[in-house]
């Protein structure tokens, strides 16, 4: 699949000059919302069926310092996926083909009460798609 | 009432070293959440009700820039309340007592699903506080 | 010109389940920055120049709510130019062409240490562009 | 050292109802930026020697939800200090004692220019500071 891309903003750089570490973060969601839509369970599915995918766990390592107006390309990596949890990880690269930063981040599916449910048991068709994503990755 | 205090936090700055003009929208939010609670109409008391309060305009002028670690104080002022909209004043000073800003945000009324109501039909102890608070002003 | 576009992030949501009110000021940013650059006088033309335009003012009408994953495209005009300050409003649509937010902003110049500058006096060929993109409002 | 506290606020949140994940990677910022200030080593000694402390890398797990208004404390310690690079650790409860979020952030310390220095070669007053801090958590 193609990598998201993502054109920084000026109100996402600080003041040593560069963008501030906590815009990755919100980039590796972008990237996930993207993923997944184009994968056929973007979030409009999963909200109609009340499903919730909140955020367990997530981690940035640094590379290279971004700027206002570089285009970031996040290329999305399905690591795992149990059936109750997954895990996407994040390749960022610039406009020059460096990588700047690499992410992951892990999620549970919950119902709208916020209770866990597993995506295998309740919506297989959904699983499927997931279950293929991690395939593709090899 | 005593101004709201926000202390600049690092990520709320830009490449041009001073705090990027969008955050005080935000700052202002803050002080307006504050002054309300102070004035015993705070968010948990109106949600309870379901009433909603949503931004119908909002404006700022920029007077002085503000820079990481400043400490900002915002004091608020009810410029006028007519039992379905009010609108609030704000400006915001730094430790030197310099203005660096001064704004203006207007607010209507909803129940849950977006309609605008009357607080002054719907909740008259709550139209009184926001009455006195106008009062007060002058 | 054709409009900026933006497509709405789960992170610009707020817990009123629509788009908190502070993002539209950066979307005014983002179009203001894309405007400009497609009108050759872009941010990397600016700084290179050490030229600054810092946000004198704001201000923004919100009309209608805006959702997660809705595209929003964002209408830039120059109101006003002097050589001294410009004023640009911009005009949000939704995908139905229902106008959600009218808003404006005032800028000046300024160099790299903060004083104000005359981009009529010191910069002619970018006060040409300038000059032209508000003849071509009418 | 006292645990720093960050009330909620609203635009924090997202539709979920609850504060958007990356916020989290804000407070710890907030919450370092304080912890340096107050072990003597804050921010405006760092930038008056042209010392930057860029992240290199973060990580935070999400174990409970957290709500506007909601006062977190985030408590902070120092894991490792090489005089090169330091890790800090972060553990976020709300008003009830609860543990709502752990963290880390790893950093390095370079010149105005982006090149890595070493703290404890050049500023041995400050690496002295970060050592007993290190101390202090056993």
């Amino acid at each position: 699949m193609e990598p998201y891309k993502h054109r920084v903003h000026y109100y996402e750089t600080d003041k040593m000059g560069c963008v501030h570490h906590s815009n990755y973060i919100r980039w590796m969601e972008e990237a996930r919302v993207d993923f997944l839509e184009r994968s056929g369970i973007g979030f409009p599915i999963l909200e109609a069926r009340g499903i919730y995918s909140p955020v367990v766990g997530v981690e940035c390592r640094y590379r290279r310092p971004t700027f206002f107006d570089d285009e970031i390309r996040v290329a999305v990596g399905v690591e795992s996926y149990s059936g109750i949890r997954f895990r996407f990880t994040y390749e960022m690269t610039n406009a020059a083909g460096t990588v700047v930063a690499t992410g992951a981040s892990e999620h549970c599916f919950t119902d709208t009460s916020g209770r866990p449910i597993s995506l295998k048991k309740l919506h297989p068709d959904l699983d499927e798609i997931l279950s293929a994503s991690l395939e593709k990755k090899d």
